[in-house]
């Protein structure tokens, strides 16, 4: 029934892992089955379509031949950009998900046949890196800041333990190794200093620590984190590598946004291990500043071009957003990583927000199409594409659905926690009462009401705790469990704990209620003044041309405007589109002779709001998330084609 | 019946000036009686509490002594500003107009025994100014851009034009003649160059001109005007003073406001007497700069205090408006003399829009207090003020409102104009068809029900067209004559030609239709995007605290909003307040820890607005003109005491 839940057996290491009391562990995706009708068909065409499309295209790149070049066993040149080993080890960690909920023996096949290569590419003293390799040969490690050599490492060690996961090879995982000894005997605080200019390896370094027990990697990982900002042994980057201040004492996030949420998801890692509460502050005042001042309403980060990453508080713009695929997904990793650290709905929260908007909307419905850039208004140019030279994007959506599974449910000792709400089952072998199933329904996101079976295999399993995380956006939330109410007022920092002895049969009904919901902004986000976005439920919408007849920048949203949501199941894979009366802006006409004028009375429109992540799927056009609600604020000419 | 007809026979030159056949002429104050609801009263108090109260502070403030200082009646030194005896002439302006409408011996009486006193203080020359003859004796016309010796003497001449207009008596005109022969003798071609650093006394002389039929004085003042920005003999003052390019070549109205619009009124009345194509191309630029770009609408122009004046294209700012009142006074008095030039209804247009709005503003209710400046938005601390110590103001509005007569007819060879709708009787000598008596029925400005009676005293007077402004702001207007429909198609630039052998017992009905309108503003006024102004009729509305139990700042007026109009007798003189159903912000209540949250329902609240001229009758409070159609465009939170 859970294939995936038999390979469990191989790992054992994944369930006994060290961790504090007081942290969740997550339940990884080798647990989880997803079988909603929203999430299922997606990683269902990644598996089928991104995944065969990121393998050919890492062939036909030359990503793959890199490998064996640097391996001699072709002859040739290295191809492509310095950091495209990352791709393939990206795409592997991708492809391995996928084997774990579907065993394939081609793509297995496949998976070693590049492994291989990998494997052959790999220097006899365990050095890895095909750039190096075939291009600055006797470099290595001499150009820290700028040509990624620790952030292709740590992919390796990302993909090493997503495949021994999967399939319970070692292959790839004994190249990590030798190659993160290497690392380890190279860098240390009696040996080189220095750190990535990409950060990944500290994350990664855990990863592989949690995955081996090998205490090393914990240090060399904390070693790296402790040495950025620091500048008595080396000259700093500077806050593009966010390696201007200490991580400790770091607090106004800056620079780039995938290499800041890839640092930070590697930090809320380690405080995890380790406890370290100046990591933990640092945390903190960083989530702060990044949620409160510095996120689109997609989840989305970082809004400028020019550093790929953030620039002031409350600098939103959102036809220029930058708000990178890649930065989206590593915002998911960082506040997964948050809520397991401290078990707070807020976190989870911000995860959700993410996930179903600007994450997704990185990749088309037809999984063969790629978003870089995550614009809050478009005028019509903006389209997903299928391939980047830098490839960061699309590899990274192929190797973050998959493994989504892994973010639904955490443990502690004697509590089982639901982060997110998507259908499917899941097999969570909890500390004292045993294997606990659990199964999910409901057709979240466009419903609210999701019920939980709770099902320990052990009859006689102790009392454990039920934690359902209750959304931040929603209002008048209800539970009750085998039909008797549940007092809401239990609910504490976003989550609400059930506490019995589980029975067979046991059912939990939440009611997340989903009316549409206006959103403003805080004034200092400027382009956003007099101007509400649509939510409902977890989704963000948007107004996209195709379902208008006038230009959608001209179109406002009064204050009293109705709004119904209608389900489309033939629309866009099945959405909730969300209908109302607008009022369309007039053509300036204003002249030269023109200072005052009679206000033209306001002439209505039919207003059709898409979720966010589906925009861009039908004839090109505009897009608009933040509606004016004053048709003075819309554009009053349009520039469609 | 109308007692100031009767002056009319001993002032012949009147009404045989010079004048260029296709050019209109006044009908004069002294024919037309006012005999309204809205401005009779308003003229009455003008004349039984502002003059009485002008007089009264010219003499508690040293002004009147001055003079007799200078005469060596009486011993002391100079009191006040280098200015004040222009504040003394416009007061006995003032008073002269009401004498011709309201015979009144005492005050006939108080007028000779001052004039006594500044023929009195004349030199033996002719010079007349009492700063320079007390305080910088032997210093004369030495300090022309900063001193108004000319503005001075040209206040006196205006003075004694109406002083003689009204009662007949040479006194005052004579000490003017002595003196304008005086500045002759001093100021030319040939002699001393350089003009006033305050225009007036350019007008002032071809007023003088007009009344005494002297060429001198008309030569004289296109002496200065052909002086100005001309820096062959002299240092030009800059554009302050309109002194940085000649009039003929300027079409960005620049610098001082008042001066502007002196300056531009001498220069019509000049090119009206004269042709001067190149002063009625500059003209026509200037009005075009000012209407098109630089008016608040409220007529009131100079945004700035820094100059009392001009700044950019589009720059009116509301809180900070500075809009003197003498500013919309001249105004007043270049429009009306552009409407006399071209026969154009624009003029008379925006003649109308400042008289009812930025120039009535100017004075209170009572008579006896005074805006200086006038904003579009306050924020309570705005009030108007008995007297000031530069008086310009309320000297401007004693002499201005009871010449109003003056600005109602006009007449050329075979036409009679009406140009101002206010209810009362006029007698106008046609050049053909001898004295017509004009009897306008209407309650203007709150209905647009206008009856004109048009009867000439000679039963075989001639055809002559009566020519009736169709004001610009008014859509779906229709006329009648004795019941029959006239074809308003007839109209040409806002003038409706009605040509016939008129009469006794003819009436031409005019409906002029008033509902609400909502305006806006170009988009490149920035303080007004996303607002509207409401207006009825000629009127420009405002919200006043003191009908409003929250801050007029946080209210908004979406643009659907039902507005009615109601007349309320009990109100400020009687005024028609327009209501509606207003939404109001919320407190802004943002914290450092809300990026995003649900916008809140509209909150309604009952708005009413009052005629923008009455404000600051009641407790003090804010007012604004602008309304934004949007909450998130209200301010969220008062500042009110």
């Amino acid at each position: 029934m859970i294939p995936a839940i038999a390979i469990i057996s191989v790992l054992p290491s994944l369930l006994q892992q060290i961790h504090l009391p007081s942290r969740l562990e997550p339940v990884p995706f080798t647990q989880v089955r997803l079988e909603d009708a929203f999430w299922a068909p997606r990683l269902e065409t990644n598996r089928l379509k991104t995944v065969p499309h990121n393998i050919r295209t890492c062939e036909s790149t030359g990503r793959l031949a890199n490998f064996a070049r640097a391996a001699g066993l072709e002859p040739g040149e290295f191809q492509g950009i310095y950091f495209n080993d990352s791709d393939v080890f990206k795409m592997i960690e991708g492809a391995s998900y996928t084997l774990a909920g579907h065993p394939d023996p081609a793509l297995e096949a496949d998976l070693d046949r590049i492994i291989a290569k990998i494997a052959a590419a790999q220097q006899p003293d365990g050095y890895l890196n095909t750039y190096y390799t075939l291009v600055e040969k006797g470099k290595r490690w001499t150009d820290l800041p700028v040509k990624h050599e620790l952030y292709c490492a740590g992919h390796l060690f990302e993909a090493a333990v997503a495949h021994f996961q999967a399939t319970g090879k070692r292959t790839l995982l004994d190249v990590a190794r030798r190659y993160a000894d290497h690392i380890d005997s190279v860098f240390g605080p009696e040996k080189q200093h220095g750190v990535a200019g990409h950060e990944e390896i500290e994350l990664a370094l855990v990863k592989l620590h949690r995955i081996t027990g090998e205490k090393r990697y914990l240090d060399l990982a904390k070693f790296f984190l402790d040495e950025r900002g620091r500048d008595c042994k080396r000259k700093l980057y500077g806050d593009y590598c966010q390696d201007h201040l200490p991580v400790r004492e770091q607090s106004d996030i800056r620079g780039h946004a995938v290499r800041a949420m890839y640092l930070y998801t590697g930090v809320a890692d380690a405080a995890a291990l380790t406890g370290d509460p100046g990591f933990i502050g640092a945390m903190d005042r960083l989530w702060q500043n990044v949620v409160y001042k510095k996120m689109y309403i997609t989840g989305g980060i970082g809004p400028s071009a020019h550093n790929e990453g953030f620039t002031v508080d409350y600098d939103l713009p959102n036809d220029s957003a930058y708000a990178e695929t890649c930065a989206s997904i590593g915002m998911a990793l960082w506040n997964h990583r948050l809520f397991l650290l401290h078990g707070e709905g807020r976190f989870g929260d911000v995860l959700e927000q993410v996930l179903y908007n600007g994450l997704l909307s990185g990749v088309s419905l037809d999984g063969e199409k790629f978003f870089y850039v995550n614009p809050l208004a478009s005028r019509g140019r903006h389209h997903r594409q299928p391939w980047f030279d830098c490839a960061c994007c699309p590899t990274n959506i192929v190797r973050f659905l998959p493994s989504l599974g892994g973010y639904v449910y955490a443990r502690k000792e004697d509590s089982l926690w639901v982060n997110l709400y998507i259908a499917g089952k899941a097999k969570i072998p909890m500390p004292a009462a045993g294997a606990v199933q659990v199964v999910q329904e409901t057709d979240y996101p466009w419903s609210g009401k999701v019920r939980l079976r709770i099902e320990p295999e052990n009859e006689a399993a102790p009392e454990f705790t039920l934690a359902l995380r209750i959304p931040g956006w929603c209002r008048g939330a209800a539970a009750s469990l085998n039909g008797a109410p549940i007092d809401m007022a239990a609910a504490v920092k976003g989550i609400l704990p059930i506490r019995r002895l589980w029975k067979k049969g046991d059912a939990v009904d939440l009611d997340l209620p989903m009316p549409v919901r206006r959103v403003e902004s805080h004034p200092a986000v400027k382009g956003n003044q007099g101007r509400v976005a649509l939510r409902r439920g977890p989704l963000v919408y948007c107004l996209e041309g195709a379902d208008h007849s006038i230009s959608v920048r001209r179109i406002a949203l009064p204050r009293d405007a109705q709004i119904e949501a209608e389900h489309v199941p033939s629309l866009l894979g099945g959405v909730t589109v969300l209908r109302g009366a607008g009022v369309v802006s007039e053509p300036s006409g204003w002249s030269e002779e023109d200072l005052y004028r009679e206000a033209p009375a306001p002439k209505k429109v039919a207003v059709t709001a898409i979720p966010y992540y589906a925009w861009d799927h039908r004839q090109p056009g505009e897009m608009v998330v933040w509606i004016p609600e004053d048709p003075a604020l819309a554009e009053k000419t349009s520039d469609r084609h």
